[in-house]
């Protein structure tokens, strides 16, 4: 029996090449190996967009679309939207009776989100984040949550829940481990350490081959480089990043011929473009075969959320059942 | 169209004469006139109780008992379940989003309930309370939630959060109003100010005649009176306060007599049981006949709630639309 993955997005825009490479592209991968929960994360992306719910109607089937045509493989892969869950819920209420607020205010990635948000005052709900997390991960008893290694402190919130349920109750609850893989950052086109929409910075996977060719057009480049026979410093060029990311061969030589004056950024941009254009092509293809049949995706949906529906009022029965609250 | 009442009980244990001349009575005549929901809240017992599960297991139908026996009329009233009612959950966790942490911990009868119970930490269930609070008057769209003087500013948060939802959504909940009387404190039978189980001094309403009389027996009265003619203080004896909540008439006599010297704590004690007794008579009868056929409790729970659980769906169903997350 394969070990289930829970793994999933806040919905709140499209996905960017940097959601490609730092994640989606490895559960492509993983989707063979493990059986994967994919939550769309609509309930979530209220935490930090309660004033803007349009954007996520607007985006959910938007990133459906995202996964099924970066190749996530409905058949193998379970995608399900979280508002139509409602056991999460249920699960997040019964798990903060007996979670500290002071444990969730010295959660590091809270204190980090509120921070790189500057909140004034947290929300309620926002403190809460870790706790609707672990039920995300148990009301499907996932085994494996793909993270990064500094992610791992947050599986750990999740562990401890489960810990402190089971021995509550009932040893109903799995503890879930980290399944710990790379998760490399994409730099943003104006050279920023992260690809995000709000720095405007960003290639999305929905691109056309003209779109793509206009912002990489517009990338920031080494600014010591006015003629092509310039010295470069690829090192600090965010198109040499991509090179490096996207290209299957030659980014050494890039490298080189930068470094030497060899090679003019306008070249090597289009180089780079074609390589991306290249990765989005299938991509291409399956978004369309989608985007062309938008009942298909919508049963897709329904039908993964009716499917982890049915996993998550199983959990529920044994947790009712645990608790003691399984009156009838 | 009558206007719909909220109210309810957190199921920590059976009911007492506290909660009979506090609020149950007070229940009883209020259902002919509004549309009464009446919330066992399992769920929000397990805030103080998570630790005893089977205590609410034990009680949720000992207090439904309690209400039937008490003149609750199952035809007029809706009891219902919350833990079956997930949309409670799910408004919850919409509330949360736009609640700040701040004005949870400011709330006076959270402070004053975790003084109360010598909370070092303040679990994360625990400070949402009035979150949830929200959901369970919202979910049923009650204008009317009986409250004491006192508990006016409670019914404030939910409407500041009924507020905050309509004005960023669409204005799909309803306000609710307090329905302020009298909220009765009946002094326990060791003359502290309140009758609870904790501090075993409360007089059950399933109690037998003979319970009834034993427990008078051993109740505090004027420790000043030895004998008959001694002078007594009635204003400080917990039984001369049960003459004048159960007594139709002539607890004034009592007052007089003991004052006086006339009558002698027995004798005194003996009237008031009896009138207690006279009180239960119909309870006993009545919760007998429910007693007797089990079955029948249990429909009622289980169409009381499917009642509240259809009202439920509806308001979420609005909910859903309001906030655009009603995808298909
Ligand atoms: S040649 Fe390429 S790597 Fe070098 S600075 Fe120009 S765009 Fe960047
Ligand atoms: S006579 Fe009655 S009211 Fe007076 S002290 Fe005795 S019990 Fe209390």
């Amino acid at each position: 029996m394969k070990e289930r993955i829970l793994t999933g997005d806040r919905i709140t825009g499209k996905l960017n090449f940097g959601h490609y490479v730092g994640s989606l592209k490895n559960r492509v991968e993983l989707q063979t190996q493990y059986e994967t929960y994919l939550l769309l994360a609509d309930v979530q992306a209220l935490t930090t967009h309660f004033e803007q719910p349009d954007l996520i109607q607007e985006n959910l089937r938007q990133v459906a679309l995202d996964y099924l045509s970066a190749g996530i493989d409905p058949d193998q892969a379970t995608i399900f939207i979280q508002s139509l869950i409602p056991e999460i819920a249920e699960l997040t209420i019964y798990f903060s009776m007996f979670v500290t607020v002071n444990s969730l205010r010295h959660n590091p990635t809270i204190k980090a989100e509120a921070t790189e948000r500057g909140y004034q005052e947290m929300y309620y709900g926002f403190l809460g984040y870790p706790v609707s997390q672990a039920a995300d991960i148990t009301f499907c008893k996932a085994t494996l949550v793909p993270v990064g290694e500094d992610q791992v402190p947050h599986i750990e919130q999740t562990r401890k829940i489960v810990r402190r349920f089971n021995q509550l109750y009932k040893p109903v609850l799995v503890e879930p481990k980290p399944l710990v893989g790379d998760v490399p950052r994409l730099v943003g086109l104006d050279g920023n350490h992260k690809m995000s929409k709000s720095l405007g910075n960003a290639i999305y996977l929905d691109s056309t081959p003209e779109e793509v060719r206009e912002k990489i057009k517009k990338a920031t480049t080494d600014p010591a480089r006015i003629h092509k026979t310039d010295i470069g410093h690829p090192e600090i060029c965010p198109v040499y990043a991509y090179h490096q990311v996207f290209r299957k061969e030659g980014s050494d030589e890039i490298y080189e011929s930068c470094k030497k004056g060899q090679i003019g950024c306008v070249e090597c941009k289009r180089s780079i473009s074609q390589s991306i254009n290249d990765l989005l092509e299938p991509m291409r293809e399956r978004r369309s075969l989608y985007k062309n049949d938008p009942k298909k995706v919508d049963e897709m949906l329904m039908s993964g959320t009716a499917k982890a529906r049915q996993v998550a009022k199983e959990t529920m029965q044994e947790i009712r059942e645990a608790m003691s609250m399984n009156y009838f």
